[in-house]
């Protein structure tokens, strides 16, 4: 198996391959040029095209209420089921722009269905950058019409590099799924928390195969895979005002995955599986990030549970121990009494790699040298269990979430807009 | 006027003077000692004693669901009403720790009321420093016991002195305040954003005056101080186990003041004015801060503004601009996003240090350099406007926090337990 499944948080599918190369399943094209948004002169433009009609798709956003104009372009004038083209730009994230940002956004999907001779409303626009900046629509379009002479069924790592910011390394994957009725192929592209200039990070995933799925099937597999994966992941707490993942399905694998078939089974377990290693990449490489922290909280209440688990992953104290490989667990009490506010007595356990420190709210005697040795490597373990009053925690919830760094810091306190 | 209203967010009322000295209100003696609960062999138990059986008062306490025992203790042991002695110890929070923990607090309240000869009922405790380690009671008791013999009419700047943990410099206040019916003093001692070992901040603030007030008088005069005040400032968004006040009325100055008077509301805005530059004190002295910054945030509802004014003065990303003199303004859009979240579009106007930067959701052209020199002071402006129903917004939220720093995250991740 390759290293592509490195995290011990994500089991590599039995049915999964993982493949080199920079071949898309079959019924895809794509490119990436440099079109001058990003001053480093690198990629900036990829455009990426299903040739079948028959072509099905779905599609998450941000749930920002501050929406970019590709945001809502995309969810206001894009069918999401029939997805053909998706037209990314890095270097701008076409976010707080206006009315002006708006058009910029339409004449980006407009500019995409002409040079890929599809129809307007089967392309997705999808932006990632410095956001209270005008988008330059001239250089995205000429961009688009460069992109279109250059797409290639090889044009994977292409397509990848133009959608990257300040990502440290590439976040993408090519897998074989071997299914019952026969080989899949999925690819996906995924971008991190990168700055080009000080401004927030932005997600976004994109995933081809050419499996045949119809459009429920897609955006039940893509949705519940968003939700296990990038949907628990936290680099800062922050929520882009651009995040994007769509899933596109070509069908010319010939090979049709029913709803509720073993297919389907073993290809949600495939793209579960490369959608959380995706999501750990991008909090692995959150900005200043030495280490990824998983917590899991388990009790009677998801809402508690949940609320809980995001209050120990966005903890600045608890991120901050992290990064000092510190076992501070008192931290983490600390973060679930301000998540369970007027709530008190809230008598927790809590165990760090396993090794139990509090147990009904009171500390226990640990081996210190050994924990701190335990928590010195690069993903670290902690769970939470609130009271249940069944004895038996009904549910749980799983946040991953990046160390705080002086790097952070710097990236970010240091670079001027 | 002193120096130490020396904040352009609080105006020192005209009915005040700021008073040099530790003399305590007529009424009350405090004394601070070494117990050895702090290894650098500071002060670290403090007594305060009201002499007067009619002693008025009222408290407040951190909302946290994980409440250290002293507060436990507090909330259900000890007349709040009528406080008479405040026994602190600083160095150990006595928090997680179980029901040794609480019954240390409990022998804490025990001791100090001996010594004080007061009834046990009439004892308020607090602590603060590192948690999830037991108190040493003997310590605490033998402390106690050394305090009592040390009580003294000045003991303002002692009793402040031992409260402390890494706090970098003193916040307390004394002030007399001219009431239509004659002068009162007042004293308050706080605590903020200080470390011993890394666990979490504790808030602690202690205010006595000789005024005459009953005790519902009393209670609201804080309660309404404490909303203004401490409730409305954030180091790092976390939330201690520990976070206490405590106003107490000796009554000895013979100066009454009614439910209702103008002395009540000439003492209101002094209490007022003490609180918030005692919050704000606290907040410049958050762990590695260098700046101030303040957010309003104005609306139609009163849930939006203050969600969205937290979200602003707790995103990293906004500390880390305000820490580096950049006036970010996207990141204050994306704080906002965050808040709002499913409910886009959200047209937001924001200006900083009164210079508008994005209206209705767009960005607007303004003079960088002239921001850019006006986001390097000490104390930085925000506001931020959601679109309101009726064109005049209803409410609006107030918060002030510091910035993210290195030397913050030095604090949280280089020291270890």
């Amino acid at each position: 198996m390759s290293a592509f499944f490195d995290s011990r948080w994500v089991a590599a599918p039995e049915a999964v391959i993982v493949l080199d190369g920079d071949a898309l399943p079959q019924g895809f094209r794509a490119a990436g040029v440099a079109a001058g948004i990003k001053e480093s002169g690198l990629t900036d433009v990829g455009l990426l095209v299903a040739d079948s009609p028959e072509t099905t798709s779905a599609a998450r956003f941000t749930r920002s209420g501050v929406l970019a104009a590709p945001v809502v372009v995309c969810k206001t004038r894009t069918r999401l089921d029939a997805i053909r083209a998706v037209a990314v730009n890095s270097g701008n994230a076409n976010a707080a722009t206006g009315g002006r940002g708006m058009d910029e956004a339409a004449r980006m999907q407009g500019a995409a269905a002409m040079v890929c001779g599809v129809p307007e409303d089967r392309v997705a626009v999808a932006s990632t950058g410095v956001i209270g900046v005008q988008l330059d629509g001239r250089k995205v379009t000429a961009g688009l019409l460069a992109a279109s002479h250059e797409l290639r069924a090889d044009g994977h790592g292409a397509f990848g590099e133009a959608i990257r910011t300040t990502d440290k390394f590439a976040k993408s994957a090519r897998l074989q799924v071997a299914l019952p009725g026969g080989p899949v192929t999925i690819t996906a592209q995924a971008k991190g928390a990168g700055m080009i200039q000080p401004s927030f990070a932005t997600m976004l995933c994109f995933v081809q195969t050419d499996a045949q799925l119809d459009a429920a099937t897609a955006d039940r597999l893509l949705g519940d895979g968003v939700r296990r994966s990038f949907d628990r992941i936290s680099v800062d707490g922050q929520l882009s005002t651009n995040d994007t993942a769509i899933l596109q399905a070509s069908g010319a694998s010939g090979v049709a995955v029913a709803a509720g078939s073993p297919d389907e089974a073993i290809l949600r377990e495939a793209l579960d599986a490369l959608l959380r290693q995706l999501a750990l990449l991008i909090v692995r490489d959150g900005e200043g990030s030495r280490r990824v922290g998983r917590v899991v909280v388990r009790g009677d209440d998801r809402d508690d549970a949940e609320r809980c688990a995001r209050a120990v992953a966005n903890s600045p104290l608890v991120k901050a121990a992290l990064h000092g490989g510190d076992p501070n667990w008192g931290r983490i009490a600390q973060a679930v009494g301000l998540a369970m506010t007027d709530r008190a007595p809230v008598d927790l356990d809590i165990t760090i790699e396993g090794v139990p420190v509090c147990a009904r709210g009171a500390a226990v005697p640990f081996d210190q040298a050994a924990l701190d040795a335990a928590v010195a490597g690069t993903e670290v373990d902690y769970a939470v269990d609130l009271p249940a009053a069944s004895g038996t925690p009904a549910v749980e919830a799983e946040v991953f979430f990046s160390d705080l760094s002086h790097e952070y810091v710097t990236i970010n306190a240091e670079y001027t807009t």
